[in-house]
């Protein structure tokens, strides 16, 4: 398989845990989401329609969208399943996924803030203010859901799930930008030990080929 | 089942469809977000800890998140199916649905436009600016991927799928925002396609109890 990213995108950051995880090898391909490369004609018309990172190649079928690929992998990959079988469980796995992913990290990602800086010319103070705006709002929820459902080390229980994939990257942006996340106290625990496997800490920005400082 | 939704919502809108086409009863709960029912303390500590709509409630089980409801609904109510078993087609729904649900909806939802109106003090050109923006960007990529992937009347096939139960919603929403859609000729095909079946039209906000003009 080959999987393009972009080593500081939470969106490939979810894949390639997902991946990780499961011990599936692939080559990196980094497309520079900053400079623009996702938007290169080559890379819309022969890779990914929707322009954007991260896209996964297997084989001849070629998918956009992280939540789309990993669902993919879940059924091409059983092992170890991230969406539990179960309709309940995977449920409260897909709630908690979907906060983050359609909650929280659609409103800040790199376009999002270009768009605030270039065309609105926000200030550095008011975009910072946005960023933790909907970082606090969201952290809020996620912390509610894991005191109301969550259980074990892990978000739901004692393994990983799309859950946790989706929480670290998610956590791991808002440290970078400088958050107070402290009193999210169930969100940074999972987020800790989570951090600590090896199949997230391989996924990490820093740990990419196309990784700059 | 009651479900507790808002008109004007298309997340709440998404999960009425899915019932809708799955034939399931259910008591609707009108939830205002304009007032700020969604983030009273009975709500968030009764039903939805995300302090969001839609919420569907089936006995003693309560779930928030409209693409997590959905899965929910497939799995404990399999006719029709909304998501495909065979893995490859899955994927194309779950991709263009999560084009809609993450990269499209996030960023113009009522709470969005509201910050930007009342703690950035937008002009209303510039709130629409906005507005189109994403429509134009995420539209297009609508559109690549029914050139690419799409085929019959609805999004993938001749019957419709959780891609169809997301795009409809965004659309009408767009419409009533006055953005000029006509461009996006699949889109527009499929969504005029599956506006005449009678489970989106009674989906549909001006046909729900708590419909304001």
């Amino acid at each position: 398989m080959q999987l393009y990213s972009f080593f500081n995108s939470s969106t490939s950051y979810r894949v390639r845990i997902a991946l990780a995880l499961k011990g599936l090898p692939y080559d990196y391909l980094g497309v520079n989401i900053r400079t623009g490369q996702h938007r290169h004609a080559e890379y819309i018309d022969g890779i990914n329609p929707s322009a954007s990172v991260p896209a996964l190649v297997d084989g001849d079928f070629t998918l956009g969208q992280s939540f789309a690929i990993i669902d993919y992998l879940d059924a091409r990959h059983p092992e170890p399943r991230l969406l539990p079988p179960d309709p309940e469980q995977r449920a409260r796995v897909l709630e908690l996924s979907m906060l983050v992913g359609c909650d929280i990290h659609p409103v800040n990602n790199l376009r999002v803030l270009r768009y605030l800086q270039d065309t609105l010319k926000l200030t550095p103070e008011q975009k910072d203010a946005w960023y933790r705006h909907w970082i606090d709002e969201g952290m809020a929820g996620v912390e509610r859901l894991l005191a109301r459902h969550g259980h074990g080390k892990w978000c739901f229980g004692n393994a990983p799930t799309l859950a946790d994939v989706a929480l670290v990257p998610q956590v791991a942006n808002a440290l970078r930008m400088g958050c107070e996340l402290d009193r999210y106290q169930r969100a940074m625990a999972v987020f800790a030990h989570a951090s600590a496997h090896p199949a997230f800490a391989q996924a990490a920005p820093a740990r990419q080929p196309d990784y700059t400082a």
